[in-house]
């Protein structure tokens, strides 16, 4: 494309009336922006812009102190550098004219949360505090507060407190509230110098409006908000007289419905992004429920799994009923006029990755590379046509804890099975598959509870992967569908841009027309459906022998590997160690 | 030394009444012969010969034929190549006079039988049987006969046979009965031809001086002969009833001492090993037990550890005791006027080498390099200063089963604890520990049953490790003397061949004369044993719960493995499935 007359270009191959919005995905490595059409959802073009700080999960960047195991923060400035470069980058990419984009949504992992002054300033950012690891932002992988979390659960089935069956019975340590309390009972001073712990998620939005928003997602799911309702101050000061005030003094604030804009592109932001100022900016939401509309999945029983990292299942309802390890059910959740539930898998493609990070022969890389194929479509293929079972391998896959149903992130991974003969790629295909079963047993706790799934829509990087897909498949004895977009947060966050613009009615009428699936793409097999039912029976006894109490053995090592790590921090960094035991 | 002159170099060197002996030891992998000085023990010249076939444990190398899971063979020719090979090559490397060797003696892997002709000659050297798998050695490691073993057990604990509690109460599928029974049922024209089932131990005597002696080390521990007789005729008929005359048409044969000579060195021998024709040939025994003179632990109380691909462990005692899951205990077993009792673990370096085979990166191999250090040395180096269970694993050491004191070979690996920070020397040395825990389980079984452990010595290639001996200390809470010589096994062969020559009154003088130790190299650390201690508890709940059928998931596992197996076999390759399933 000629770059001297891009207008000329563009009326010639674009009928003038359409107009674009733009859907903007941060991760858990990077942010990505899409351009969207919005009649029918052609995605125009794309840009990906990698945290300059990644995830900072063992040493703080500012300072290279050592962080203790399970932590997990970001710097709240990589997100504001995506605005600047993907979104110029994307409209480039997709040579539109930008006078031409009529909104911007955007998704976020969550919780993600983050201190900030009145301002929206992170406390990362604050002079002085940048050697602070409770300065920075949470990820939703930061795994410490598990202890908060565990006093939360106890003290709240203690006094029957109402909102907890509605996230099965249990609070996960890595939403707001036990992640406030560890910063609260680990660094009071910071916690004294905020005065919002807010969502990434709504925060990357105050910095395209000016105006915070919280989202109803990410306040219903992570915050603890139900029927308009924090836990009460009553509660909140016997986990600590401290913390009595967090949820008034620190969360609550002014709600915004999915698909409503959280206010205009401010005149910074448009700078930043190159959009037009005064175009209309989507309340927050999370990657997640945001891809439900974006795979045309919005019915009652259709459940999305997002599959990367980590996999989150949501699903919308017609029914309220408590799912026992469900991360939450809120009513407008996903969409509004729905119960939308939530669930979700700690780690899947984590687990993949660390495994060929960790345990893969260097040969395995120089023969994946000779075939032209990446290490996990090596390993995939070396152990598609060995048949179920064939490995004698069981695996539970817990590497990064556990989050549904066990909402329990002190357990681990376990591989059982191995010989003097079990190779590398089986004992992949073993972790391949225990993230299936891991699904299974989320999706039979759904239907025993009342909210059966009839349709299973997969989205997320893994779908990329056919063997995968075709295992789960063969786990769930269900077809399972897939999402028809490389892109589906960008793409779902771009359907609540169109809407917050009024382009649409509302989310589910423009799912209807931008978002896309291939229904039933991958079908169960009979007799490996048959071998799988035992592979199954035997992962779902380790299942609850290590997860429900028969052996706590995995709680007792996670105290040794902590306990071990601080006296090695100790005997090795004695100028460190005061600050972060 | 000059090529020209040896005679007369050698005889400035070395007083002309200086006698030698040689010492061979067969191990899996190689054969190494070793020439010693009788008066004092000193090893003068060593050469190891590998086995051309190696273990032939996936293919036979005949024919191709894939093997199934579970099987390991050797091909006996390999036996003899190591007498023409190694034997001269150690001569020259030690510069002496072959006219001044006295003696011979061997040892060998045990249990490894081979079906033969009445003249010795193996199976698979008869033309037309040369592919079929069961004329094959069966090598130790051998794990395919676990059903009749399985039989074997039940039949003789249903009929009370008296010999069953001096094995511990259950016979191996690695064992003489188990492995002929598999033969006689799996391809009974092959058991119609064989004329004896004879150990490698004895066979290799045999081909040295033209005798069949059967030795008392491997009739008693592996022949289940005690007090004289075999497994009656009737009991072996309730097995199979044209199993009932095995003990006496195909084991039963004349029984040699240890320490005494089986014969004198065959014309066609002395050809082979450029020794004198005449000496005396120890009779056969095994690698192991071989070892307790070596390393100066015959007395009582004192366990020897040969340390190597598996573990055996030898001890000496007045008492004659039953001990839950040893592999036995037989009167003369290692000396003569005690009782021998031996126990073992069938994975140990085995599992350290599949590991470093198949689960460690690249970049680890190339970091080794760098810094001269083997991959095991690299690995032991990256994790040793982790705190006691800082590394929050726990590992059981089955991948090649439980010999002692499960006595089940159908149990497999586990590691337990993964995380996705979790790194390969964290899990390497995990797996070290995991075999530290299964020796202590066999000390505290010894103790417990009336014969305790007074002195652990350890022997064999893994003493190389000082990392690894003090994590034995430390799990063990016992002081570990290690034995003075890198070839354990050789020199205690050469301790017998001295005996057998004369040359000694018997095996404990010889020891005495010739032996070697290193007493309390390695101490106990009361913290480290402490944190192992909590640990230990860890390993145990898990190895009764799966070892000890509060879980069978790895007998089903296995299961699945053999099925899958056969049902690929019978997928890629139909020609030769008839013949292997």
């Amino acid at each position: 494309m000629c770059a001297t007359t891009p207008t000329a270009l563009r009326e010639s191959t674009e009928p003038s009336d359409e107009r674009y919005v733009i859907g903007i995905d941060f991760g858990t490595l990077s942010g990505r922006a899409l351009v969207v059409r919005v009649s029918d959802g052609a995605e125009l073009g794309m840009a990906t812009y990698a945290y300059p700080h990644a995830v900072m999960d063992t040493t703080l960047a500012a300072t290279g102190e050592r962080l203790r195991p399970d932590w997990a923060l970001q710097d709240a400035a990589d997100y504001v550098e995506v605005l600047q470069k993907a979104v110029p980058a994307a409209i480039a990419d997709a040579g539109i004219d930008p006078a031409l984009v009529i909104g911007i949504g955007t998704d976020f992992t969550a919780s993600t949360p983050l201190p900030v002054l009145a301002d929206g300033t992170p406390l990362s950012q604050v002079p002085g505090l940048e050697g602070r690891p409770h300065a920075y932002v949470k990820l939703w992988r930061h795994h410490a507060a598990q202890g908060q979390a565990d006093r939360i659960n106890a003290i709240a089935a203690a006094r029957g407190e109402a909102w907890l069956p509605r996230y099965g019975g249990l609070i996960s340590s890595e939403w707001e509230f036990a992640k406030g309390l560890q910063l609260l009972e680990e660094d009071p001073e910071l916690y004294k110098r905020m005065d919002h712990w807010v969502e990434a998620a709504d925060w990357i939005v105050w910095q395209l409006t000016d105006r915070y928003v919280r989202n109803a997602c990410t306040a219903g799911y992570k915050g603890i908000l139900q029927n308009g309702e924090y836990p009460s101050r009553d509660f909140l000061g016997a986990l600590n007289p401290d913390f009595a005030d967090f949820a008034f003094d620190k969360v609550a604030h002014e709600i915004g419905q999915l698909g409503d804009a959280a206010g205009t592109l401010s005149a910074r932001a448009a700078a930043w992004t190159g959009l037009p100022e005064g175009i209309a900016v989507a309340v927050g939401n999370v990657d997640a429920h945001v891809t439900a509309p974006a795979a045309q999945a919005t019915e009652p029983g259709q459940m999305v799994a997002i599959m990367g990292t980590s996999t989150c299942h949501v699903m919308n309802s017609d029914v309220l009923a408590e799912v026992p390890g469900m991360c939450g059910v809120v009513d407008g959740g996903i969409v509004s006029g729905l119960y939308g539930y939530e669930a979700g898998q700690s780690g899947v493609g984590d687990i993949f990755a660390w495994f060929v990070g960790n345990q893969v022969p260097g040969g395995m890389f120089e023969a994946a590379d000779a075939a032209g194929l990446s290490i996990h479509e090596y390993l995939t293929d070396l152990g598609r046509e060995q048949p179920v079972g064939g490995h004698g391998l069981v695996a539970l896959d817990w590497h990064s804890g556990n989050r549904s149903v066990l909402v329990d992130h002190e357990l681990s991974g376990l591989v059982l099975g191995t010989t003097l003969t079990t190779r590398p790629e089986e004992v992949y295909r073993a972790l391949l598959e225990s993230t299936a079963f891991g699904t299974r047993v989320i999706v039979e706790t759904f239907a025993a509870s009342g909210v059966p799934v009839t349709e299973f829509i997969a989205a997320g990087g893994l779908i990329r992967n056919p063997t995968l897909m075709q295992i789960y498949s063969d786990v769930l004895r269900m077809p399972i569908s897939t999402i028809a977009s490389e892109q589906g947060p960008a793409l779902g966050s771009a359907i609540h841009a169109a809407v917050a613009a009024g382009a649409y009615a509302d989310v589910l009428e423009a799912g209807r027309a931008m978002g896309k699936v291939n229904r039933a793409q991958y079908v169960p097999d009979a007799s490996r459906a048959d071998a799988y039912d035992l592979l199954f029976s035997e992962y779902l006894t380790l299942h609850d022998y290590f997860g429900r109490g028969g052996n706590d053995v995995m709680h007792r090592l996670a105290a040794m590997r902590r306990e071990g790590f601080a006296a090695q921090l100790a005997a090795t960094e004695p100028e460190t160690a005061a600050v972060s035991v």
